[in-house]
Order: structure tokens, then C-alpha cells, then sequence
């Protein structure tokens, strides 16, 4: 059912201005400004005749072509006459982007309901109000007055819009990219768990992302869950965990929060991934996104830093992850590269002043070792004898790719967010970097986890 | 006793080498390549005859000066004799940056303690060996391979050098200063407790960061962490928590690290800050580096961002630290600012769209209110209604500066690491930024945690 809100083949934009200061400008603008946006757009607008060269019509009857798709922008008390406007027209999806509705208390509510069934009746889905909208990113629509992320396989459904935003800033960062955005508002009429179902069956989605504030059908949230999480993995984050939280989730959502140990619990019997906190939740879209699946649980380390090799380790073990010491195989294949200062064991400390030969070599070895599923190589980015803050990465890379990219490698630099050369190689090379133990160690868990499940199912 | 470490008259580089590949290269260029030191430098070098502009000296005899401090990077089986010279010459402290000792076995063991006892005889104190250096940088010092941070509040000592020079790689990141770092290695002879009492005792030192592996007389450590956690924050964190971890770390020090729960309890009796993780780790620093003490637990947000508003609140619950609810007097005075949208209540969700005025305003009510201790101002920089990404904190500033900064202020900028903007107004006015709820609500534990400490005591 979603489909025509993802790809209309005409939008009407009710309530764009050309004032840069108002949210309908945002909408106006992203929609407008994406060339490979293939949708007819036409503006109403009462305010301003034409917009960034587009002539704008004074209603909703005086455009003289269908209208799959109605976004609303005006203010809260024109949105029910225009409404009506659009189920006259009449239009086959409407976004009432507006806010001041059912989160402002008992009379939003009526009116948000009024609305709601009327389309029901009208045969015309909605999605809002109170939202910040939808992007098809591959499509380059982007429906919503928040930024446009840069396409990719993650599909992303928010109860908070803001927080939403959040998000694709730190997408953005840490090179991740989006195949659709829905943030529904005050759902009065399209449900969340149609957009999971939508989600699960389009074929750009290869991983799930939900921010949760509240359920409205617990037991239909969870049969979805189920089904959703065999085909793709499923990433949950869940704002109003504690009392205080959920307090402020009522007041900020205006419907009830559902008991957390509960919720935790159904997602994970559900084979999703319940996240604690926003880190969390990017590091584990950024495992999903860029990573394969293991074929089992050993695990290979290499490190330039001691240090950070035993804060791994920690954080792995506090994750259940235990390392395995190497076979003697792979022993005696890792020996001859190095001299007596590097103790040859896992993790393997190559000691400050590895090269990035000796990253490209090691990580080669256990790609192709039988006895390893998955590769962490750890780096220190040295600032010291001349060395490039991306050339182990670079090594761990070309080995990486020379086979095939079938296992999965967890690129650790420790605290090195910083460095343009590194994001430029990253970038152009399609992988993921984390940049601490923890981050590490949690997407070495959720992987194994993963594995585990769908051996299991 | 550090004291001649820290501030020499004279150095004497011993190993010095103009082949950029080498470490010796890198510690010489830290040392010349800084102005503000006023220390005389000399070079000893067989391989060059001389190293930027400056001439060497084939040993250190033919140096016709005192030496207060020789650093000695020279290939491990020519460190006991240049020990012998460093007596013979004498000079007052020694540094052995050459790595090859007692983490490699019971032979580099013997070795090390030939060399301190010999050094103990002569009345040398001895840093390393095994070790990045140190770094005293308000007098613009770098004796270590590592870079150079900006001059700060925080002294460091780290039992991995690799692991600091990560560290230091985020106080760059985020803006945090040093006053002295050090790196002990096998500390062979000056003890961990001596840096730290050193560090209790220096006027530059106002936080102090403890990186910890293994450790030799835990009774003492907790001695002279009680004491030092009276007079400044002292945050700690440890590698080889877990059994894996442990078996890391001991390849790494090459000594016996100790069970993690008896540490984590005898620091936080002591009155010390235990961090589980890196993120927790920079998260403490910079609360102590930057916020004064509250004077009370009531803690008033105020945010754009509802989600993460509600996120803030439950890391903030997880944490143990409660909110209140706001007295009327203090609802009456928010309340004029807003239309009906807006409702009034802790956090004050101000929803998307805020300005640097509301902001600004609402933190200068908290921060004037008898009512309210801590703020937390929560800001997700809006990607619309063409507002600046720093606009918000400017508000939140200004209020800050005009009330003197007597409040604790805990800016949390939701996953807005990579604006230029707002990086650049926090390095010229001087105030930390969070980026996660989880980051900012640790923060506020900290804060009320060291309150009622340093009330207790």
C-alpha cells in the first residue's frame, strides 16, 4: 500500500512558500532541487506566485492533471478544509506535514480523527500530521523538510522526525547510505507496521531501521518483526525506556509507551537487535549495511596497539565474544613476517611501526585461513615515522577485496574520525571503519548473533 | 621527584637519527621543532653528523655541558652500555624509549633490573624501558614519539603508549587540552604512584587521566588515589577487565594485571571516576577539563529535539540520576516565550525550529532559577528554515558567559561532529560540546557523583 507515497508520478505541494524561514520552504525545496526526481510537482500557494521559477496555482482544482500524491504545509486550522479539497480532487495519498493535532491533547485529537475517517471512507491513504515526512532516496524524492542522505541499502522508520534527523547527519559522517526515510507523526491512518511490510519486500531495503517511541498493536508489531527479520536484519532503537523517558515520550508523542523488558524481550525472540543507545544503533546499521554474513565465531586480530587490542578483547568478551588462540597453521604462516618483538597469538600485536604490508599480509593470511570467520584489524593511526594515517586501512583493503569480500572484516581506527584521508579512502572504496573497542566488539557480536539466528531458523 | 623529567635544563639525545623511518627520528623532531622550549638540546649520533641544522656528538662525553635529562633511543643491546655512560657522565634522569626488555622474557627481565639497580646506586632516576616518552606541555616539551596536544588542564598517565597517543588523537577531536603526559613502559623504576602524586602536587594539573594495565602495589595506588581524588578528578580506565582481556594485556606489560571488580571498587571508594569504555572515558575528561561543580542534582533541559530529549532522559534514569519536575516560579517565567505548541514541562521540548533566542533565554532562566543546578541544553542543529548549525549553543553561550559560568552547562549537540561551524565557535570561546544522549546524561552523573563525594569528605 505504501507504494504511490514512494513513487508518485504527480505531487502537489499545498501550502509552499518562498519564504525561507517557514518549514513549507524546506519541502519546496528539496523536492524541487533533485534532477532525478521524475514526479510532475505543481505548488499551491496562496502567498507567492511563483516559486524558484515555478508558477504556483491558487488551489488544488486548478491544476489540470491528476494528483497522486497531496503534501499539505498550511497552517493546523486550514488542514481540514484542504483535506477536503483533496478528497474532491481527488488525490490518491495525502502527508499533512502540520503539527498541533493530537499531540497538543483531546480536541487534536477529534479533529485528527475526523480526518482520518474521512479518507478512510474516501479510499485515500495518509501518513501524518505532525511529521516530518518521506524521502525515496534511489528515487531522489525527498518528500520532508529534513536532508537528503545519500542513497544507499538502509530503510529508516522514525516516530521521531527530529531524531530522525539526527541520524542521517551522523549517516552522513560515517559514509552510510539510505533507500527510504518515513517518519509517520501521528499515524492516524497509515500504520507502522505497513511501512516494515513495505519495507520487507522492496528490493533496495537490505536493512530494517526503526525508532520506536510507542506501540500501538504490540502483538501485530512482533508477528511483523518475525517475518521481517528472517528476510533482513532488523534494528530497533527505543526512546522512553525508563520512567522519566517514557514521560517525556508521552508528552512528545502524545500516545502511550509500552514497558520496555517486554518490548526488548519481542524483539529479540523476533531475531531483531535491540539497541541501548543511539551508538549502539548506528554501529549496528553500519555492520548490517556494509557487512556479510560470518560462516562462524573465530575471530582474527591484529593490532598496532597493544592497548587498544586488550580494550577490544575486553569489550568483546563483555559481549559473550570469546577469542580463540590461533592453530598452529596459522602460526607458522604469520611467523616468518615478523621479528622476535612480535609474539605471534591473538590478538596479534604487530607492535607500533607496522606496516601497512604487514596489515595487507596478516589480514590476507586469515581471510584465507579455514580457521577464521572474521577479521578485526586494529589500528592505531601512527604519528610518527612518516607513516599515512589511511595506509594500514589500505592494506587491510586490497586484502579484502582480493578475496572476494566473502568474510567479514571489522575495520577498528582507534579514535580517528578526523582524518580526511582516511574518510576519502573509505569513501571511495565502499567499507565501513568503526572507531573504538566497544563499537568493534558490539558489531562482531551482532554479527555472530545474527549468524546464529538464521542457523537457527 | 619527576620533577627534573618534566622540567630539564638539558637533554641529551642519544640515538638520534636523521632517517625519518625511525622513532628516534620522530622524539628528535618533537624536541627541536618547538619554540617555546627553552631547554639546551643535545645530539648523539653515530649514523649523522647532523640533524636539522644541528650538529651531533659521537658520544655523550663530548658533550661539554651538564645533562639533566638523557633520552635513550638507541637499538636495545647498546642500552646498557649507553647506561653505563649516561652514570659515568652523570646525568640526572633517564629515559629508555628503546623497547626489547622484560615484556620479551626472563632475559630482557634481567637486563632491565641490572640497569636499575645500577641506576639506583648511582641516585638516576629511569623512565622506561618500553616506553612512547613524556610530555610537559605548557612549557612546550615533547619528549615521546607521539604528537603534541594542544596545552589543557588534563595530566595523563597511560601504561600503553599507543593507547595515549589514541586518546590524544580525540582531544584533538574534541578540543581538549593536556598539561602532562607520561608513559612509563616496564617502569623499571619511577612508579605509576609517583606520577600521580607528582601530578597531585603540579598547579597546571586540575584533571587527571589514568590509563591503567597491570598493576605493582595495589594498597599504594589506593593510598594515593584517595588522597589525589580529594583535591582533583581522577579518572580511570583499565585494560584487561575480562579473562581475555587480561591474557592480551599480559602479553602487552608483560606483568600480572589484577582482578577488575576489587580494582573498580577500591577506585570509586577512593573517590576515583572507573570508566567501562573509551567513549566513557573522553566523555569524563572533558566534563572535568571544562564544567565547574554543581551545587545541587536538579538538572533543567531544554531541547529542539523531542526524541532526544526522551533518549537524554532515559540514558539519564539508566545512570541513576532522576528529573524533577518544574516549580511553577520557574514554569511562569518559561512559559511567555512560547505559543501553545510548546508545552511547559522538564525536558522543555521546544520542538524543531527553535531559535538562538529561545535558547538563549530559557538557559539564562535555568541558569538564574534557585530551582535548577545543572542544564542541559540538547540542540539537533536543524537542517531547515536556513538556520546556522552553531546558532543554537551561540544562545546557549552567551547565556553561560553572562551568568560567569557558575553553573555547570552540558551543550549536547545530537551526532553534530562534522559542522566546521559549530567546531569552530566551541575552539574560540572555550566550552565542550556532547554529541549523544548517552554521553551527555554520563556526564551529569559524573558531575552530581563528584558533588556528593567531595560533600562526604
Amino acid at each position: 500500500m505504501p507504494e504511490i507515497f514512494f513513487n508518485p508520478k504527480s505531487i502537489a505541494i499545498i501550502g509552499a512558500t518562498s519564504n525561507p524561514k517557514k518549514f513549507g520552504n524546506s519541502v519546496t525545496k528539496n523536492l524541487l532541487q533533485n534532477p532525478n526526481l521524475s514526479a510532475e510537482i505543481y505548488l499551491v500557494s496562496l502567498g507567492s506566485k511563483e516559486i524558484n521559477g515555478i508558477k504556483t496555482h491558487s488551489s488544488i482544482f486548478d491544476i489540470p492533471h491528476p494528483i497522486d500524491l497531496a503534501i499539505l504545509l498550511v497552517p493546523a486550522k486550514f488542514v481540514p478544509s484542504v483535506v477536503d479539497d483533496c478528497i474532491k480532487k481527488p488525490v490518491k495519498r495525502i502527508i499533512i506535514v502540520t503539527a498541533g493535532f493530537g499531540e497538543m491533547g483531546l480536541e487534536g485529537k477529534k479533529i485528527e480523527q475526523n480526518i482520518a475517517q474521512k479518507c478512510r471512507t474516501a479510499g485515500i491513504r495518509v501518513i501524518g500530521p505532525n511529521c516530518v515526512g518521506i524521502e525515496n532516496c534511489n528515487r531522489g524524492m525527498n518528500a520532508s523538510f529534513i536532508q537528503t542522505p545519500r542513497t544507499g541499502n538502509i530503510s529508516f522508520v522514525s516516530q521521531s522526525g527530529s531524531f530522525g534527523a539526527g541520524c542521517l547527519y551522523e549517516f552522513a559522517e560515517q559514509d552510510m547510505g539510505c533507500a527510504k526515510f518515513t517518519n509517520l507523526g501521528n499515524a492516524i491512518d497509515l500504520s507502522f507496521n505497513e511501512v516494515l511490510e513495505y519495507y520487507r519486500t522492496d528490493s533496495e531495503t537490505q536493512v530494517i531501521a526503526i525508532y520506536l517511541e510507542s506501540l500501538k498493536d504490540g502483538r501485530k508489531f512482533y508477528k511483523s518483526l518475525q517475518k521481517l527479520a528472517k528476510d533482513k536484519p532488523v534494528v530497533v532503537l527505543k526512546g522512553g525506556r525508563t520512567s522519566t523517558g517514557l514521560a517525556a515520550a508521552e508528552s512528545h508523542t502524545g500516545s502511550i509507551a509500552s514497558n520496555y523488558i517486554i518490548l526488548k524481550t519481542a524483539v529479540e525472540q523476533a531475531g531483531g537487535v535491540m539497541c541501548e543507545s543511539m551508538s549502539d544503533y548506528i554501529a549496528a546499521l553500519k555492520t548490517f549495511s556494509y557487512l556479510p554474513n560470518p560462516k562462524g565465531n573465530r575471530i582474527g586480530i591484529l593490532t598496532s596497539s597493544g592497548g587498544s587490542g586488550v580494550l577490544y578483547s575486553d569489550q568483546a568478551e563483555e559481549y559473550g565474544v570469546s577469542l580463540h588462540q590461533f592453530p598452529e597453521e596459522l602460526k607458522n604462516k604469520i611467523r616468518p613476517l615478523f621479528g622476535p618483538l612480535v609474539k605471534i597469538r591473538n590478538p596479534l600485536d604487530m607492535i607500533a611501526g607496522a606496516t601497512e604490508e604487514n596489515y595487507y599480509q596478516v589480514t590476507k593470511i586469515m581471510l584465507e585461513s579455514k580457521d577464521i570467520d572474521i577479521v578485526v584489524p586494529l589500528s592505531l593511526v601512527p604519528p610518527f615515522m612518516q607513516q599515512e594515517p589511511q595506509e594500514h586501512m589500505r592494506g587491510v583493503l586490497r586484502a579484502w577485496n582480493e578475496t572476494g569480500r566473502k568474510k567479514p572484516v571489522i575495520p577498528l581506527m582507534v579514535y580517528a574520525e578526523g582524518f580526511k584521508e582516511l574518510q576519502q579512502l573509505r569513501s571511495e572504496n565502499d567499507f565501513p571503519l568503526f572507531f573504538t573497542p566497544k563499537e568493534a566488539a558490539y558489531s562482531t557480536k551482532l554479527l555472530i548473533d545474527r549468524m546464529k539466528f538464521l542457523q537457527r531458523t
